[in-house]
């Protein structure tokens, strides 16, 4: 996924021009196909008759040999395979709350990517309520027919507690991808980018700008992969969060904890003062392109890291951070170069989840992740590299 | 679906020979396919690239529109052609309740049919909870994914609270398949079978054999189509439904509802009683063979109807009710001739009302399908013996 410079290198005026064609394409074709997705048969169905063996009479001996023992439900239906794309609607891309109805066309686009790069059954579920308890019952509730659960696009920091909820009342293994899969993905861009830069992961300053449900599951992951706690600064709306910003302690337990954790110089101020001297810089905050400024980033250490992950505009064009004195930049794109998207994690680490049964999905599975997908995407690029070279 | 005995004729030796071998099959091939059903994309996908359409950034776009106007997710997504298969596994066939994970193969295989034979995107959702108003609650919150809802094998009397308050509560039409489903496919074999015997519907006398979901329904949707109230004798475990079982009126108050309206002669004692001296014979009750006996049969009127439709074991076999002098008989089974199933029904009763994006199904839908299905039926038949006879 690295293309770095050189003849792969894709110009200024190239970009902008894609950036609006996805756009057209999309409002073109979405009505045209009405749906991205659609379900198929995946047994043989020869001719009518076969319907007694799929339907009455046939079906009711696998249902008896189900009532007997639950777990053959996993061999004996779709289960195994099938994960449910669960949203309220509330958090959807960079488009906040725009209700369930909304949110189908992105829950239908990762369903496509968890068929089309996960290999697995995944249907699009959107709930018309915003209360997290009757989002929790609910998603219990359709426990039976699914294998997996992914969260997707709910706002904090309600979004929290229904993980953590689901995690520990449910059998099956429940993810929210805005955490887990944003955490894994980036730390896996963080693991390559601290390759080419030549720097160590418990020396490195990371700037965080944006307190949201990812920023926030990244700082933890990333301090359990190595980076020093005390070196990460995060902001938010506000500011950087320090424990001056005592107000967290009763609202937001989550900010409260990087308050706490973090910052151990106790920066005060903005997201000019956080990205000062940083190594790193990992912004999921409000839409570009002007959050990041070209100034700041000068302002970083020697090779600076710049991930600007918001959608579908990034807080700084690739370009202009490239101009700016950036020696590694990334976007949350597929139409720009060093995607860190979270289709690159969520589909695979499911597929592992399901085809291992596993009961949840842990920050050591995320990590695990992360460290082979960096080791898949150095392959690639060394591959590329002889390629271009001897191919 | 009518096979009427000459060449057509299938053996009593085949027939049970058939009737094992579905099971047998369908223990097979159930663990080999593991599950019936699978997600596949409706769109075009040509590379990873146009994920940037279907995925970030451009799905942005359709998301914005939506929002915009509600309505339009009908022409943005596949919520046009989805349908949720509900149960919470508390009636599943003949089998009663084996729980939702022993339901899921039932699921599964009727949105085979919903595809198969209506081109409809149905999802299996077997709910963990067996409490109506859960249930009710959970099928409005999965409103915005779907374009319909159908309900199956749900106990009764809850089914009938359940069904009527979704059906009053939601904007989608929400369908019972064991009650409308089973009442439209029944009326339209009376219909084909009083043609074949020369009977008139306001005449007949019409005996129900069990008292479920089902047979009210049909009771009601009979009533509407022509059936005289006062002609229909209903029997559930009990015995005949007349005004003495007086503790009805508190327990069940749809059951009080056949006792006031129907068996005008107030006809009381068993099945046998029943059926003596019926125009037509309608079980929906335990799975047989020996629930419906020979020498009742003996007792009723001339070229009497039989449908026999327990699943998987129907109240007789179709042999012995031709033995006994039944001059029709059908069961609910693919593999028997003269299937009365749901299958004939809902696949095309829901491709209407998806396409005419009806808000409910009323009755009066119910029995114009039963109409239309009994015609269409009619035609083939007669087209099959002009071509046994110039073919």
């Amino acid at each position: 996924m690295h293309s770095k410079g050189g003849k792969n290198m894709i110009s200024k005026e190239d970009l902008l021009t894609k950036a609006g064609k996805p756009a057209e394409d999309a409002l073109r074709l979405h009505p045209f196909y009405r749906g991205k997705i659609q379900i198929l048969p995946r047994c043989c169905v020869r001719s009518l008759d076969d319907f007694a063996i799929w339907y009455t009479p046939g079906v009711a001996e696998p249902c008896k040999v189900i009532k007997q023992n639950k777990e053959v439900v996993y061999e004996y239906t779709s289960k195994w395979n099938s994960v449910a794309v669960v949203s309220d609607g509330t958090r959807v891309l960079g488009l906040g709350d725009i209700g369930p109805e909304a949110a189908m066309p992105v829950m239908e686009g990762k369903a496509l990517l968890f068929k089309y790069l996960g290999g697995i059954d995944a249907v699009p579920i959107c709930l018309d309520t915003k209360d997290p308890e009757e989002i929790i019952r609910t998603v219990k509730i359709l426990q039976p027919s699914f294998g997996g659960i992914n969260l997707e696009d709910i706002a904090q920091p309600k979004c929290f507690t229904i993980l953590e909820r689901l995690r520990q009342e449910m059998e099956i293994p429940v993810w929210h991808d805005d955490q887990q899969g944003t955490a894994a993905v980036t730390l896996a861009g963080v693991i390559n980018a601290l390759k080419l830069v030549g720097k160590e992961i418990d020396k490195v300053k990371v700037a965080m700008i944006g307190a949201g449900a990812a920023n926030i599951c990244i700082a933890r992951i990333l301090m359990a992969a190595g980076v020093t706690p005390g070196n990460i600064i995060m902001t938010d709306s506000k500011g950087i969060l320090n424990p001056d910003r005592i107000e967290l302690k009763g609202t937001h337990p989550e900010k409260w904890e990087i308050c706490e954790k973090t910052n151990a110089a106790g920066t005060a101020g903005g997201i000019s003062e956080a990205m000062r001297g940083a190594d790193i810089v990992i912004a999921l905050s409000t839409p570009g392109p002007n959050v990041l400024q070209k100034e700041w980033i000068q302002t970083m250490a020697d090779d600076a890291v710049v991930f600007a992950c918001a959608n579908p505009v990034p807080e700084i064009w690739p370009w202009e951070a490239k101009e700016a004195g950036a020696r590694i930049v990334a976007t949350g794109r597929s139409d720009f170069p060093n995607q860190i998207n979270n289709s690159l994690g969520f589909p695979a680490i499911f597929r592992g989840a399901l085809d291992v049964r596993a009961k949840t999905i842990t920050d050591e599975m995320c990590i695990a992740a992360a460290q082979e997908l960096a080791r898949y995407a150095e392959d690639n690029a060394v591959r590329r590299l002889f390629d271009s070279h001897y191919g």
